[in-house]
């Protein structure tokens, strides 16, 4: 991360948690001063021995005032947090990142134009200050929402150099946004998972793939996602609402299988899914200009780096790769996505050099 | 993969797609001649120069009758391949691999005791001869709904010679299995990607990691899965209504989120997701067994390699790696899963050669 200059010298970071701690750690990045509070002592304590900034309680000698606040604490305490700090200090901006916004801009109903409130599209099944990652923004969106004004002007600073990039959207908007491409997919990946409970042990052996992602986020804190399906009721009502009533649809097609119109429900639905699937923009926006290579290595050490070294050694630049490795298994598999003018440079130096390469055909 | 003899020396595939395919590259890696066919010419040509077997059409000359028979078409014609396939080859085991096993084994009504329906669970998104992959099936379970005998014997020493492990269950009992564990998912990822073709394409920009896990499967093939969804339709309608009346509750919850119960309800459907998910086996069956480092190298090829040959020189075994990458950013983050008792070598070692390593705690 490179370190530009941020016309901030010293910043108060409210709630060390996931989010608050990985914006401290950048903000320590770009030679800001990081005051932290957290209603936690232990979650405070963690977050400063990870070097996000000092910790100040009711006991600390009183510090200079920062010239901006991140709020960065539960969606329900949010707005109490912001007007008070935008209140405590007088000069500074104050900014939010709670995954709710209407909410929170009505309740803090702020006259100053010093709030500024934002939701970076970053986050981790895992949460607190241990998880917290400097990188945890590196090329995300960041939506802020608010006009063009001093105050915004810092926060999408703080954006740009915490490495993501500012989304501008109306609050209502916003949650509008985030009930189709956030809170219903939890609520969905909870309802599915739910079932999992009462299934047997011998069923359970036979999840695959599918099943683990659609039920990944699942895993996430309840207490945290019931504030922010709460902060955002109506909107993902309505949404949640439409993907039951489709359900029941299906359920009703699958009942009733040799009805009219069941077949049709039934392709009409895996169609719009996969219709809806490839709308969504490529992995980092831009997975579709890759290809994919398949190499079989042995499962020792130092196979990877062999492999890797050759595939440095043809000027190849890799743009992602995975390694897939079944334990007990005596070969592994390395995807390599490349650009796709490199592909036959890779395919036919890798296999010149002893390696068994295949190709993945879409 | 290692070479045991299987007591087949003669194979006949039928239907060359994902799971025909990658079976007969197995087969032909235990020594057993393998002829394939497909009612698409195409597709078999394709298998063929995959080398999976040698193509049998019409105008083929006769071959030797089969030891064995797998039949791999879609799941719609698999009960009348199988019967067929009894008649043709009367010394012959017939297996076959559809997802749905009940209405198939009641279809197929075998007398002979040769007939042995199998479902290995194992698959990709992409379908077809070229995405077949002769380690499909390592390390995955392979339901077997077959008693004891001859034939299920030499099926299960197939099982085990292409890396999977059989697991015994009635047709009925996978049925239901499949219906929680794949079924359902499926129906689901689909109804919540419809939701995303209405999006703006603002919104979609905002897309993080929990709706494409939940949506990802959505991309699978619509006519198979109607196929699969209609095979198995009692089974996966009663599971699909009661998802369907549980987010039912949970709309009806954040549309009156201050009546009696509402909260209840919100938390419930969270915790009983979480705990869902926590009853489904490690990934691998193992996961829990690996602890994960993250390294940040920069974006310039031959710095992967550099790192991976570090971490061979200290002796550390990779048990699975991942390469987080945003295209444009001037750092990747490498995930490097090795057993516990490494991580402090791992950590230790890489730091004095100068790589900037952070342990990830759960």
């Amino acid at each position: 991360m490179s370190t530009t200059t941020l016309p901030i010298s010293r910043a108060r970071v409210i709630g060390t948690g996931l989010l608050g701690t990985s914006i401290a750690l950048g903000l320590r990045e770009h030679a800001v001063e990081v005051d932290l509070e957290d209603s936690s002592p232990s979650r405070l304590r963690l977050a400063e021995d990870y070097g996000a900034g000092q910790a100040v309680t009711p006991a600390t000698p009183a510090t200079p005032d920062p010239d901006l606040v991140v709020v960065a604490t539960p969606p329900d305490v949010t707005a109490a947090v912001v007007s008070d700090a935008v209140n405590r200090f007088p000069e500074a901006v104050v900014m939010d990142v709670a995954s709710v916004k209407n909410a929170i801009v009505e309740s803090v109903a702020d006259t100053t134009g010093r709030f500024v409130p934002t939701h970076p599209m970053a986050g981790r099944e895992r949460g607190g200050p241990t998880a917290a990652r400097v990188d945890l923004f590196t090329g995300r969106p960041w939506v802020v929402c608010a006009e063009d004004s001093p105050a915004s002007g810092i926060v999408r600073q703080l954006v740009a150099a915490l490495g993501g990039f500012a989304v501008s959207m109306t609050p209502e908007e916003h949650d509008r946004a985030v009930a189709v491409l956030s809170h219903l997919p939890q609520v969905v990946s909870s309802s599915v998972a739910a079932e999992l409970i009462s299934a047997d042990a011998a069923w359970l052996e036979l999840a695959g793939g599918g099943v683990r992602d659609v039920t990944r986020i699942a895993g996430s804190d309840p207490e945290l996602w019931a504030q922010i399906l709460e902060g955002n009721h109506a909107a993902v009502a309505d949404v949640v609402q439409t993907v039951a009533d489709r359900l029941s649809a299906v359920a009703g097609a699958l009942r009733e299988v040799d009805a009219p119109g069941s077949r049709t429900t039934l392709h009409e639905t895996l169609r719009a899914g996969r219709d809806g699937v490839s709308a969504l923009p490529g992995k980092h926006g831009s997975a579709e200009r890759y290809v994919t290579q398949i190499v079989v290595i042995d499962d020792r050490p130092g196979q990877l780096a062999a492999l890797l070294s050759d595939v440095g050694e043809l000027g190849v630049n890799l743009e992602d790769m995975s390694l897939e490795h079944s334990p007990g298994a005596p070969v592994g598999f390395v995807e390599l996505a490349i650009a796709p003018e490199a592909a036959e440079t890779l395919r036919d130096g890798l296999s010149t050099k002893g390696w068994r390469v295949s190709g993945e055909a879409q």
